[in-house]
């Protein structure tokens, strides 16, 4: 099946609020071989949301819009979309209940704005919306279907997931298999391996495709098939994959899209091992992003974030003549963290971060950018100085990123 | 100037990557009255990205394009506009001297695919790309410009800041004002304060309008104004501007879009005062988005994370038999962390989290999303229980954003 997303909201256009739901929506949606044509993200303007359903209608078997849907008067989005499909508004009995419903879950006074969600138009069905208020309606037109999703993402994945997707699936069949494998390396630039994969890319049949999605310190290689015979497919991705994996050798960070993080914790739990974090230039950035992961209190210990020095030397136990005489974006401190948050926290294996992120604190010897990292296993600490590119959150990020990536390559 | 922007790249279509290139661009734009009428998303494929840039030439005055510009073979947006404006590919010595400065900067070795960065199409002027290695490619048509850049945010911001939208603004002179004002609101929902503000926003200028954009635990209301006349749009944005702060009230979070974190630094700065945060759920997350504003560290002392139960009497001094009577995630637990971290870190305030992020470890009495969050401050503490819906990801942020606004009221 053939998607059209259309993202509707000023907020997006003027770039105060970033478009999440369409790629939730499109990776929803993959497994099953359905393939996104276009996003378009338009503003809450009659005639442009009009204009993007007609062309939308035209050019793919399935339209999802998102947005625009609120109780207040700048969501405009269910006039644009009765003037599309036809139809007058009435006052829905079931949504009603369930707007009361959803208002009553959150303890909160239904007003009439809220109530007025209930308003629906005649020529749509629709889809009670149990996690908000706005109801989600559903137009089919010459064997085609559009349906209207609030822009709140939590209900949008929510719903959609639950309901709305089931609801396609059994109305359309899918035309075409689709699959995508991942697998990632590390340690090289994205030419380098391209130069390396050439002559192998070049032999690829049509229907299989790679695409290279380079991050800081870390390039994700994707390799598309789409094809009308499953089995055809399966086989010669199994077989174009583990020749990619060969290829990529040494540089092979993870065979499947596994977050560093997610990585992290996996080859800790393996090994049953225990890992504490301290931070100083990344404030705990490497902490959040390892707890964002479920189950990552089977291993995580705990984190000091040694912003100041006083909190370096009184809590990690970092000796105050090393930070006086070196500085405290140096080697010898950035393993005294490792070491000290290690013993403090009861942990096998510690990571450390100091650095300046900018846009203040450089020094010609020490500029904006520069980072110490200490990754502690069982082995023992290894330390690095790195000089990232970029404000203070690419180098947070970046600092992040490689000391996740390197505690995993010392786990391994 | 009208402007629409082509975001080019499978992986926006697979919902891989996020788009925040647009964004950017719409922001950077906005304060000199720069519109962006669309924002297309659209995949690696050359018929597609023609038939994009052909209709947004149609429609806007200037086209941005981010993405493909890659070395490798997945990146064909160069050939497409080729075959929109013609021209033949050369070697361009600039290119390549560029090229080897930036690969040269970075430390690794030239190969032929990067070199190969250097052929650029003679239909189009070379704005040289001193963050990376695409050249950025400016074509011209009846009037019309169109500016192709590469995808990588940090190279598409530099230089979009520094070269491109410069050279867009001596090109173009722009032809209304636009203005807008954002102000925040809490303990408040969307629908109660559209009921407050209706007759007032009815009663807006036609060239004044209202949006609500919601977020978990805050609403920030953006008032915007377009007017051929900058004073006049100046003096009736000035006028209703105060009459909505007027009618917010005690709701009122800030008169500007400044975030929770930023605010509560300058609230801790004015006052002189030092923080510190203990977190179990929010995992680090906390001190992370206080840290990410630049101009911390004269306000941070530093945090722990006691993830486990040890950690959180050991380093935080939290009594055990608190923990083994209530459970680690209630108050008294939250009020020692608190306390704890304060002390540890010889902070003035502090802001504390114990709470079940999920999927696992929720109980009949302590259902997944339960937080208890304490705010500590010379005044003394205050401590409260939420019940945040969502997954991990959902009531983490739930978490993040509510301690922030708390202590920012204490501080008030």
């Amino acid at each position: 099946m053939n998607v059209s997303i259309i993202v509707i909201g000023d907020e997006l256009l003027i770039g105060q609020v970033t478009d999440t739901n369409s790629g939730f929506l499109a990776r929803t949606m993959r497994p099953a071989g359905w393939k996104v044509l276009k996003v378009e993200v338009v503003p809450d303007d009659n005639a442009a949301i009009r204009r993007a359903v007609t062309e939308a209608l035209d050019r793919a078997d399935v339209v999802l819009t998102t947005g625009g849907l609120g109780p207040t008067k700048d969501d405009i989005t269910k006039q644009a979309l009765m003037d599309v499909f036809g139809g007058e508004l009435y006052r829905d009995e079931a949504v009603e209940a369930n707007v009361r419903e959803v208002v009553g879950k959150r303890g909160i006074r239904l007003n009439s704005l809220t109530a007025d969600q209930a308003l629906v138009p005649s020529s749509c069905r629709v889809i009670q919306n149990r996690l908000g208020t706005a109801p989600i309606m559903v137009f089919e037109q010459e064997g085609k279907t559009l349906v209207a999703m609030p822009g709140v993402p939590f209900e949008t994945r929510g719903m959609f997931t639950s309901e709305v997707f089931p609801m396609l699936l059994r109305r359309y069949t899918p035309d075409v298999a689709l699959r995508s494998d991942v697998i990632q390396a590390v340690d090289i630039t994205e030419s380098d391996l391209a130069l390396r994969l050439a002559s192998w890319e070049e032999a690829l049949p049509p229907f299989l495709h790679l695409a290279y999605l380079p991050q800081p310190g870390l390039i994700r290689l994707r390799l598309d098939g789409s094809h009308i015979d499953p089995a055809v497919l399966d086989a010669e991705m199994d077989r174009r994959r583990a020749e990619l994996i060969t290829l990529v050798g040494d540089n092979l960070f993870a065979d499947s899209d596994i977050t560093p993080a997610a990585l992290l914790i996996k080859l800790l739990a393996s090994r049953g091992l225990k890992v504490a974090t301290a931070e100083s230039c990344t404030g705990g950035a490497v902490s959040a992003a390892i707890t964002a992961i479920p189950g990552a209190s089977e291993v995580m210990q705990g984190a000091v974030v040694s912003y100041s020095n006083d909190v370096k030397t009184s809590v990690l136990a970092v000796d105050a003549k090393a930070i006086e005489a070196v500085g405290a974006v140096s080697e010898p401190v950035v393993r005294q963290m490792a070491a000290g948050v290690a013993r403090l926290c009861d942990a096998d294996c510690a990571i450390a971060t100091s650095g300046i992120a900018g846009p203040g604190g450089g020094t010609p010897e020490k500029p904006v950018g520069t980072v110490w990292i200490c990754v502690l296993t069982p082995a023992g600490s290894q330390a690095w100085c790195f000089h990232f590119p970029g404000d203070r959150e690419r180098v947070v990020g970046r600092a992040v990123m490689t000391a996740l990536l390197r505690l995993c390559k010392a786990l391994k």
